[in-house]
C-alpha cells in the first residue's frame, strides 16, 4: 500500500496507511457520497482494496443499478451496509405533498431492507416553501415519523433522525439539534426510531456531549467529517475531511461508546476537492486520518 | 417622506414610510453596522430625519471621531445609544493575549458609559488558532466574564452576552446557543452580566423560547435582521433585511417582551447589498419592515 500525500490537503501523510485487515479498520465505514467521482461498484471494489469493511449507501446511485443488483454487489463484496441515505422530506403542508413524502418513505425503508441494512437515515426537510412556521414544520415532521414507525418496525428497518447543523434549518433540515432529535424519537421504540449523531452537526453543541450520554439505545449511525472554513459557495459542500479542520472527534467517538453504541463509524464526506481526487487516495487519506483523528492515540 | 421601492429586494413597499414621529417607531434603534455607507455623523442625521429615537454604535467608527465629540454628536441629536458593540474575544490560552483581551474589554466598558449606553455587546470569541478544545475555550469566556464584572459594575455597564450563530463558532463565538449565554451569566447580578437575543442568530433554535421566558430580567439587547439564502462567500454578510428570509419576527419580539425587556428593536444588518444601496432608502425599508415583519399586525 503506497502512502501518497494526503487529498484534499496535500499535506504529508503522517502515519502508514493501514493495510486491509488491519483491525484497527473494524468498525470503518465508507459513505459512498464520500467518492462521488465512483460508481457504487468502483466503490465496493475500493472498500475491498483498502480493507473498509462497511458501506453507507445512498438511495439514487442505488436506484441506477438497481436495489437487487446493489445488494448483490456489496454482499458477495463481503460487505456491511452501515446505513441508506436517505429518508425524510416530512414537512409538506398539504395532503398531497405529505402522501408522497409518506409513499417515497416507505419505499425507501423497504430498499434499506432490501439492501441488508436496519439504518434509514432521516432527513425530516425544511420549511415549505413560503412558510416561516418553523414549531409547524417541526410538528409535522414529528407526526409524519409517527405515520411511517409501523412500516419501518415491520421492515425491521430503524428511523435514524438526522440533526443538521442549524445552518440547514431554513432549507433542508428542522430538526437542528441531538436534544431536539431525541424527543422527537422518545415516541416509540428505541430499535424503530433512533437518532443519528453527526460529528459535523453538532460539534458545536454546548448540550452535545450530555444529549449522547441520555441516548443510550438510541444512537442508531456515528458519522464523522470536519468543519472546516471558509464556507463554500455551496453550504452544502462544507464537510472537509478528518483532521483539516476544527471538530475533536474523539470525545465524541468516546461518548458514543460510552452510550452502547456499537456500530460503525461512517465517514461521509461532501466536498468538492474531495470530490475531485483521485477515489483510491480518498480512501488511503481517510483510513489514515480515522488513525489518527478519530481513533484512541496507540 | 417618499416611498420608493424596498431595498435591497427591489420589491413595492408595503406601506408607506413612517413619519418620524411616529409612535411606533418609539423603540426602534438603528445599529449603525446596517448603514456602514455613512459615516457615524451621516448615521445620526438619518435617524433624525427618519424619526428613529436610538443608535447602536461600534467602537471602530467610535474611535475614528473620538468618544468625546461622539458622545456629544449623538446626544445633541437627541439620539438614545442602545449598545455598544462590542467587546469579547475572551478565549485566549496565553497570559499575553488574556491580558491584552482584558486590558481592551475595560476600555470598552468605559467606552459605553461616556457614550451614555448601559449595554455593551459581548462576542467572546472563537477557538484560538490551532485549538481544537472547544469546552476550554468556553471555560475561559466565562473566566474572562467572572475578570471584568467588577469594572463594568462600577462603570454602570452591563456585558450583554451574545449567542452567535452556530456556524460562527469555530472562528468568531464559542456561545452558541441563549440557554448556553444564560448559564455564563448566571453567576453575576442580572444588572452586570446579561444576554442578547438576536433573531438571526437564535432563530432556529429549539430552546429559544423557553431560553427566553427564563431569562426575565437578563434580556441586554433585542436585535433583528433576517436569515437569508443562499449564504454569501463571507458569512459574517449573510444577515438580510427583515422580511427577505425565512425569521418569524413576531413570535420573538412577544416573548423579549414577556420576559421584561423593555429596549430597543435593534435593527442590525451586515449585507453588502443593503450597503450598496442608498442610506436614506435602507432606513425607509428598515421602518417599513419593522412595521409589517416585526410590530403587532393593526
Amino acid at each position: 500500500v503506497s502512502t501518497g500525500p494526503d487529498v484534499p490537503s496535500g499535506r504529508p501523510a503522517a502515519v502508514p496507511t493501514p493495510a486491509p485487515g488491519d483491525p484497527r479498520l473494524a468498525q470503518l465505514s465508507l459513505n459512498q457520497a464520500t467518492v462521488k467521482q465512483w460508481t457504487l461498484s468502483e466503490a465496493v471494489d475500493g472498500c475491498a482494496r483498502a480493507g473498509i469493511p462497511a458501506i453507507g449507501l445512498w438511495r439514487e446511485p442505488v436506484a441506477e443499478l438497481g436495489v437487487p443488483r446493489a445488494a448483490k454487489l456489496v454482499a458477495e463484496a463481503g460487505l456491511r451496509v452501515s446505513s441508506l441515505c436517505r429518508g425524510g422530506f416530512l414537512t409538506a403542508v398539504d395532503d398531497a405533498g405529505r402522501r408522497a413524502a409518506l409513499d417515497d418513505n416507505r419505499r425507501a425503508i423497504d430498499e434499506a431492507a432490501a439492501l441488508g441494512t436496519d439504518t434509514l437515515v432521516m432527513v425530516v426537510g425544511g420549511l415549505p416553501e413560503g412558510s416561516k412556521d418553523l414549531p409547524g414544520a417541526r410538528h409535522r415532521a414529528a407526526e409524519r415519523i409517527g405515520d411511517l414507525a409501523g412500516h419501518a418496525e415491520a421492515a425491521g428497518v430503524r428511523l435514524a433522525l438526522e440533526p443538521l447543523h442549524p445552518m440547514y434549518c431554513a432549507d433542508r433540515a428542522v430538526l437542528s439539534t441531538l436534544d431536539q432529535a431525541l424527543e422527537m424519537a422518545a415516541p416509540f421504540p428505541a430499535g424503530t426510531v433512533g437518532v443519528v449523531v453527526d460529528a459535523f452537526h453538532v460539534w458545536w453543541d454546548p448540550r452535545a456531549m450530555a444529549a449522547i450520554a441520555s441516548a443510550a439505545g438510541r444512537i442508531a449511525s456515528f458519522q464523522v467529517c470536519d468543519w472546516v472554513l471558509p464556507l463554500p459557495a455551496d453550504a452544502l459542500l462544507a464537510r472537509g475531511m478528518m483532521g483539516d479542520g476544527f471538530v475533536d472527534f474523539r470525545p465524541l467517538r468516546e461518548a458514543v461508546l460510552a452510550a452502547d453504541y456499537r456500530g460503525d463509524t461512517e465517514v461521509e464526506i461532501f466536498n468538492a476537492d474531495v470530490w475531485a481526487a483521485p477515489g483510491e487516495a480518498v480512501l488511503a487519506t481517510m483510513t489514515r486520518r480515522y488513525l489518527t483523528e478519530v481513533l484512541p492515540p496507540n
